[in-house]
């Protein structure tokens, strides 16, 4: 506590971000990180980047990264915003976009950076219970609020809604913004992007560091109609004027444009998770179904918290929450295959 | 307008960066980058950063830079902290610790994002007049408030206060928070670094942008004690885990480590501004006494609107400000010897 604090310091809650360690020979997944990334393609246009151009600001706008993603999709250059990773998307859009009169809704299990978001804008917030399968019921969001904010997938559930759920959740709120936070769902969910040409209350937000493996370069993105991009534009430009470095631009424009490698590691970790899902069962655990790059599962008998400790004596990271519901479950990166037989192994050997 | 938009969101006046044009053969003395940089030991360091590495995120705490900084002062690296540009470092800091019931002052004439940063986060604030020769008087300063912000050397005059004003300044307002933002220090000014064991209200502002000739990475830092970095990482920590990615990390570090580097070339920019401050003089401008890597000089009796304009259609690009008394300044970078040359050519040109 300081009295020089400004007052809005005193109430945070720093979010806790997953252990990133100096240990070698562990398994990492605790994070969600690519275990395959990053594109060859993005590793060489950023080689070509390092260069005594460094001296020079980035492009402010992302015009070129902004121009690549739009063009994937049809849409014009201008109704896309990147950001210094999709946490900065995120932040920008608390500010700009959720924050009135009427409190914001979200899951009550979901991604725990939300309420510190809140509390860092002042924004009033309303948890919206997951139903007893832990599932998104969307007819629970028919109340009255300022606004909306869904991943799809959820997380840490991994669990994705269909996208005929997410159009009804958009056309039921026209006067709300709703905002669908996609930082999972190249690993088998739905994009809702192609109906933000439909709905000018809808903003997706996506990043690269999961499904383009660039989760060190630290960059994401929102796709919607441009008066929702304007504000995130006008918060930024009164934030940062180069958030996005010039080796980040270089290497994230490359990696979008690698469609196959993209393509095919995205098949690799969806191919590791069905096999993981089904060992896990074999060892005794629940296993939430999927959509993301991790696992949400807990055992039928063993404290999440007891397995933790002892993967980690094991070398093997993984994550757990504290809240109620969750605290039994472990949250399971998808690693190459053999880093979740790794996994497998030590929890054999801790449950036999 | 939108009725999406939060309220604070049409209330904002965004910052105008420097342009960042796509324009070749142009001598760009506009955004007071460094001409030399940057060290071919941080190419080399980001160089080697380039692999399979980047698909796992970076340090969120950017331990190894927070500790070579550090190292170099004395300090502990809790004292130090890191941003993706002091531009980042800066709005942590005004929402961090600048927002209190009394207003914040700053100089009238200095970084224009200094309001900018006030009304996102809805902090009062009041200016206080440079005087006659367009200096900080630390006397103004002798008023009730809740903080003080002061770029020093001050921008975009240039001009440099002596440490002894600094620490006048501190001790004055030892229940207020300090900060002084020393983008520009490097070039001339003294560093008021060393009264950060003695002041717990002070808090000091770098950037790798200038000196370090690494406008292109983004990375700032701020020095201060322990409580003043607290709230720092605590608003930080709410609003993204991960700001700097990790060749940013490998190339600062090695940019902060070659001292050699850093003291040769801005030698060189000083000299060069010595040169160029007499020969603009010869051509009838008012010079202002720079420690900078910029002057900021008005001619004897042509408009500055129209200087710029003809530089600009001759390939030299400035920067030009539209505020009260310095309309017709134009702040111009130090650049290499031969593109100063090609600015004073055509001044002399235009003014024949």
């Amino acid at each position: 506590m300081s009295r020089f604090w400004s007052p809005v310091v005193h109430s945070l809650i720093p979010y806790v971000a997953g252990e990133q360690p100096a240990m070698s020979d562990i398994a990492k997944l605790n994070t969600n990180e690519n275990p395959y990334g990053p594109s060859p393609l993005a590793l060489e246009a950023i080689s070509k980047a390092v260069s005594d151009t460094l001296r020079l600001y980035p492009d402010p706008t992302a015009r070129g990264l902004r121009a690549a993603i739009a063009a994937s999709y049809g849409l014009d250059k201008d109704e896309v915003f990147i950001g210094n990773g999709s946490d900065e998307v995120l932040a920008h859009t608390f500010q700009a976009l959720l924050n009135h009169e009427e409190p914001l809704l979200f899951p009550d299990i979901t991604y725990s950076f939300y309420p510190t978001y809140c509390r860092l804008y002042g924004i009033e917030f309303r948890e919206v219970a997951l139903d007893a399968r832990m599932r998104v019921r969307v007819a629970d969001y028919r109340q009255s609020c300022g606004a909306i904010i869904l991943p799809n997938p959820n997380a840490p559930t991994g669990i994705g809604l269909p996208i005929a759920d997410i159009e009804t959740l958009v056309r039921e709120h026209p006067e709300q913004v709703v905002v669908i936070d996609e930082a999972y769902v190249d690993f088998g969910g739905e994009s809702a992007i192609p109906l933000v040409r439909k709905y000018r209350n809808l903003l997706v937000v996506q990043t690269f560091s999961k499904s383009r493996g660039l989760a060190g370069l630290r960059v994401g993105f929102a796709v919607g109609q441009r008066p929702l991009i304007e504000a995130l534009e006008r918060v930024k430009d009164s934030f940062n004027s180069y958030p996005i470095d010039r080796l980040t631009l270089a290497g994230a424009i490359a990696a979008w444009e690698d469609r196959d490698w993209f393509e095919r590691h995205r098949a690799l970790v969806i191919a590791t998770r069905g096999r993981l899902g089904i060992a896990l069962q074999a060892l005794g655990f629940v296993v939430l179904p999927s959509s993301a790059n991790f696992v949400f599962a807990r055992h039928a008998s063993k404290p999440g918290a007891d397995l933790a400790a002892e993967l980690r004596s094991r070398g093997v990271l993984i994550r757990r929450f504290s809240g109620a519901r969750i605290s039994d479950f472990l949250r399971i990166s998808i690693g190459t295959d053999a880093e979740c037989d790794r996994l497998l192994a030590a929890l054999d050997d801790i449950l036999r």
